[in-house]
């Protein structure tokens, strides 16, 4: 399979990390601390498993060039990252360094610095240790935009990865849904998604009948019978840029108490995209779309937030829920999933990502979100 | 594929979880904080992806049972964890609850916590917003013995891991090397590990020729030649249990050099698992090996730690490294795994994991440490 080159240079990472520093320093913070994980891919393109216990950690620093701190095991491969030339390198070896004190000179030994949410607390109990003056606030609440605002090139890997997807999701409607096990369709959704390019499949939820009410079920044993509501939550990395889209489907003839959920449900959906505009907040949004299912009497069932974020991961800030007074900017992207879930019997769940335009939502899922019926 | 039944009960979850909270008590803390991850499968056999922003936490302390704080969406999958009979679920719903509010009752406001290493900055800093008179300590700091001591049900385990990645190895040696990437053993290396059992493959490195002189290269597109040595370091979970081990074979007739270094490194590898036994240091461990390579005049070639230990992951304490003062005691399982790096030309590692016994090491990895001729 040939390689897909990084969609990024050293430029844009040099780019990236200038606009974190200078939004670090407006917050009044003395600077970011990125840990391994989705905010390191980001700025610095260099991937690597975020569950390690060696301290990988990037210092951003308005007084300094970006410095990445690296186990000497790991400096060859971190050398080759697209972002390494915008940044300078500085490893440490097992047993001969700490490598918290090898971090501390780089830093402001009085400063408040915005970490990676995901930083271990191994690594932030170790700084506070070398410099007992420091003091940290999460990266998604000192500077929650920081990754929420995508560019022209990150809208296109994120159109591609949804229409991708979209694709997936035609082609798993013409396959045959009763007598098959969940499992069985999740692992077509899983092959699709990889025929139409996903690298990484992260999630196939496939939830039948009375599976369907809890929204967190997978996929499982459960054998899909004639007459059941289907729910199919798909989603992955194309590119490196995330899909998530939701489809719920009837296996032959929905009852009308099974058409008037989902038509709720495509209500609410449609008036949470509706809401989406620069300037409304995150809560706005999901507002809107519980007003309709509340009114519709199902409020009570919707137990979820109406949606998140998605770039590089498929579930990152800004987060559509209650309490969320983040304004939305244009180029955001995030999803809009709204849902019902009638314990014991069904769920209906629909789902599209959508960036917000500065006239309003523009969705990159666009297959038929009326029930389609499958058999 | 038929399911392997849980290994462990809710009694065992309960001694386990007992016995931290009597641990952390004793060491002058209030109680331990436990992260998705591999310190909650422990404790709980609660499984779940580590990488999600939605709090999920263990909290023990000695004036309550254990209560594990969720995700409402993930309450019914925590419900069915082996563990949950010894533990009470409190749940909590987006947009309703602040996570970090319904946790603070259950702790005590001005007490020093131990927390899982790989607990996210973003829960640790949102305790400490909540309840600003809390501190912590990380884990393997705090209780660095919590999930060292392996019982005896757990050893069986680690053995039987151990013997799935010996006849992977002994399988690998009949395959052709000479002409294939290094890709290509790999992958026959992870398909072998999962004949023999394992459930997930961690990494299965092969590094040849001068590739095998950068100790964190993993597998790539060198095709492997007549006259190579290569590096294999390969591993997984059988059951919910590691194995890591390393064998550095040889493509066809091996120079006296080769085989000089690769002598040095399985002296060096016999020292440190003759330096094992109960009240030795890691360190202890580490120097044994160390000195060997030292007085070959390699010293500055063995880059890395002598080793780490093992159990519900591939990679956890006790680590075998200068500085680390733990004594051993009987039931600790880790890697002894010495290797010389010779930049541009090749590498050489050998690693068993061992398991402490009144009498020395046990080794759980029984192939010949030689090196093997292959074609």
């Amino acid at each position: 399979m040939p390689l897909t080159p990084p969609p990024f240079t050293a430029d844009d990472h040099r780019a990236r990390m200038d606009r974190a520093t200078r939004a670090a320093a407006d917050a009044g913070f003395a600077g970011v601390l990125v840990a391994p994980g989705p905010d390191l891919v980001h700025l610095t393109g260099y991937r690597l498993p975020a569950d390690t216990e060696r301290l990988t950690l990037l210092v951003l620093a308005p007084d300094r060039d970006p410095v990445l701190v690296v186990p000497a095991l790991e400096a060859g491969d971190a050398a080759h990252a697209p972002g390494a030339a915008a940044l300078t390198l500085r490893d440490w070896t097992d047993g001969r360094h700490d490598p918290y004190a090898v971090t501390a000179p780089l830093l402001d030994p009085k400063g408040r610095y915005a970490v990676s949410d995901n930083t271990w607390a191994l690594h932030l109990l170790g700084l506070g240790a070398a410099l007992p003056g420091l003091s940290f606030a999460a990266l998604t609440s000192a500077l929650p935009m920081l990754r929420a605002v995508k560019d022209a090139r990150e809208l296109e890997l994120l159109s591609a990865a949804g229409a991708a997807a979209d694709a997936a999701y035609e082609q798993v409607l013409t396959l045959r849904f009763a007598g098959r096990r969940e499992r069985e369709v999740a692992d077509d959704l899983a092959d699709l998604l990889r025929r139409f390019g996903h690298e990484r499949v992260d999630f196939t939820i496939v939830g039948s009948g009375p599976n369907g009410a809890d929204p967190h079920h997978e996929a499982g044993e459960r054998v899909i019978a004639e007459g059941d509501m289907v729910v199919m939550d798909f989603g992955g990395l194309k590119d490196g840029y995330g899909s998530d889209t939701t489809r719920t489907v009837h296996v032959g003839e929905a009852t009308a108490a099974e058409r008037h959920v989902h038509e709720v449900v495509r209500e609410a959906q449609q008036a949470g995209v509706d809401a989406v505009r620069p300037g409304v907040t995150c809560e706005d949004v999901d507002r809107a779309a519980r007003a309709i299912i509340e009114s519709a009497g199902y409020g009570d069932l919707f137990v979820h937030r109406t949606g998140h974020g998605i770039g590089v991961t498929t579930h990152e800030p800004p987060y559509i829920v209650e309490g969320e007074k983040q304004p939305l900017v244009e180029g955001m992207c995030f999803s809009v999933e709204p849902g019902i879930y009638l314990p014991g019997r069904f769920g209906v769940r629909i789902e599209d990502i959508v960036t917000v335009t500065a006239d309003g939502a523009r969705r990159l899922n666009t297959t038929d979100r009326g029930m389609a019926l499958v058999e």
